[in-house]
């Protein structure tokens, strides 16, 4: 079976026929040489990619429970932290935090905005006790992208622990775990890696190991220190999913070909493709400002008196293509196009034309220049 | 690729190709309606296996994640709990407990040995601010079948609730979890289903349900009610591993057509004939008691100046039959043999010949009467 549609939402991804093959292999010894190898080669090439050279672990969940994980294992309930939030996956990193036992101090912006390094600055002044900050690196509900690097400046200056999910950015976008200063980094596997929902990919700097140290948010299946152990012994500590594994093996083989650089340029073509096309057809993106707009995923405003679901429900009825809609405040409000991981010109062009049909058919008026 | 390896472990168990294509499925959206029918079917048909009424959840995540989704959604700090353990996974399920901040009171038997209703049932006398019983089904450390009818008579004469690990029991042996009273149960998908590991199912009954309401240990990822309100709308609250879902959908239809009776027919003949095998070359079995045998996987003891290592290395390398060792205190001392899942009489009897021509040629004197 081969990818029939134009899978356009932020995750799960298209994945290439022959790492789809690479999921099929059959079963081996968990505990075995050969899967001791895959987790040897993956977890070395993940390094590579996070620009880090601490461990990156394995765990098999999906990115929210990865964003768990980067949660109880470096706090302790009690805890002060400042939840920087541009959008859902935000919120929910801060409700993560929350159900820990942490205190979170929400430092929350207009969906479709960035967050700025200087207010970041500014709370962590006012509230010296906060002990980390929790911030999404691209926020898959709005299509907006953080200034990062920025931030992270802004929290070295103090000694806060600094959490970031880069769920929907690593592997895709520009990203310096080490060089920025991250303390630690959670990514999903069906977002820029080509493979499968089903791993979740977690470092932890020096900082961050030192806080796992004392922490003391319970935690069993999420340990970082039970993975990092069992790394170090070729295994996981718990079974894993072997499948999203053997795929992740030849993926990150793709990747690294097609190598770092070239797949930022990629992305970023990708993403400024998709704005112009939306743009030329009259219709508005929710995030504002290009500076901060997401090569990973872009949310589109619905024109006044169309229906998001009806868009969707045309496009992957008539067009084989996919889009996402809104999630929470936004549903009914937006629709998202992904654009990350395996894409090309091709595949945006073709959502972009369908794009256009479908909004003629439900009586939206194209701009006559385009 | 195909299944070349005689995969004698009690999981990862071997996957049919055609199961193993179904794995490679493309990705779709995993909120669209072709998801939704899977995760609808699946659902369904995992009842029937359970012999329950109450809904099965499908978490993303291993056994052990299923363990800590059975502790988490029905226990709080403090809780007294009465951790029945005859092997490793006894011991950590107790350990899950702990490290949520339930108290456990021990009560280990022999490995080896099989726990006993009555002592359970003193325990609860002498106990009686127990909130939970936690106890494994088929202790796959040591190939030991609990006789969990019994326990949960025993428990049923209480109103404490029972915590059912039947990770490598469920789908292969007996089992009647509204029949029997139990209030959590807890499967793995990588070991009677037929699928590679990924998932883990949960179902909980009323009183399960009810304590769910009540509980207070901190979830998020492995949050009962997030995944039984999703499940409601054919969803999964955060992405799942979509490929091993597509397996199960296929395999489930296999295990439908087998039947309940048969499949369960088929392991004890498979039990039986293991044990029969393995003593026939003049071996002891870990678990003393042919009531109590396991008919999912088999403890051998190593026989007197016979190394494990050597035993697993030979069959592997010379006869491409996998064995596992033996865990914790039973490292080096047994191997196991895994006969669930997809197993038949071929299977086993290849498996017996590999492991007389193995030990021969590493200086076992086989019985002259065989």
């Amino acid at each position: 079976m081969t990818q029939r549609q134009n899978l356009r939402i932020p995750g799960p991804t298209p994945v290439p026929d022959d790492i789809l093959q690479a999921v099929a292999h059959p079963m081996v010894n968990h505990r075995g040489k050969e899967f001791a190898g895959v987790l040897e080669r993956t977890a070395a090439k993940l390094k590579d990619f996070f620009l880090t050279k601490h461990d990156v672990l394995m765990l098999s969940t999906s990115g929210t429970g990865g964003l768990e994980a980067a949660v109880v294992n470096t706090l302790s309930p009690g805890d002060a932290v400042l939840g920087v939030s541009i959008g859902a996956f935000g919120d929910r990193f801060a409700q993560i935090a929350e159900a820990y036992g942490a205190d979170v101090i929400p430092l929350s912006y207009e969906w479709g905005q960035a967050a700025r390094a200087d207010d970041i600055r500014e709370a962590l002044k006012e509230h010296p006790d906060v002990r980390a900050v929790l911030v999404t690196h691209n926020e898959t509900s709005t299509g907006v992208t953080n200034p990062l690097e920025e931030i992270a400046a802004a929290v070295r200056e103090t000694d806060k622990l600094l959490l970031v999910d880069a769920i929907s950015s690593l592997g895709a976008v520009p990203f310096d775990m080490d060089g920025w200063g991250l303390d630690v980094v959670v990514t999903g596997s069906q977002k820029g890696w080509m493979v499968p929902p089903g791993l979740a990919f977690l470092a932890l700097s020096e900082r961050g190991w030192k806080a796992y140290e004392s922490s003391t948010m319970p935690r069993f299946y999420f340990d970082a220190g039970r993975h990092r152990d069992a790394l170090a012994k070729g295994q996981t500590p718990w079974t894993p999913t072997m499948s999203i594994f053997f795929g992740l093996d030849l993926a990150l083989e793709r990747m690294a070909e097609e190598g770092l650089e070239r797949i930022h340029t990629r992305h970023a073509r990708m993403g400024r493709l998709t704005r112009e096309g939306v743009k030329s057809l009259g219709l508005d993106l929710l995030c504002r400002d290009e500076q901060y707009a997401s090569d990973t995923v872009t949310a589109v405003k619905a024109p006044e008196g169309i229906d998001v679901g009806a868009v969707r429900k045309v496009m992957e009825d008539e067009h084989d293509t996919v889009l996402a809609g809104g999630q929470a405040r936004l549903q009914g409000k937006i629709f998202r196009i992904g654009h990350l991981g395996v894409v090309d010109e091709p595949d945006i062009r073709a959502c972009l034309d369908a794009l256009a049909q479908t909004l003629t058919r439900l009586g939206y008026k194209l701009p006559a220049v385009r």
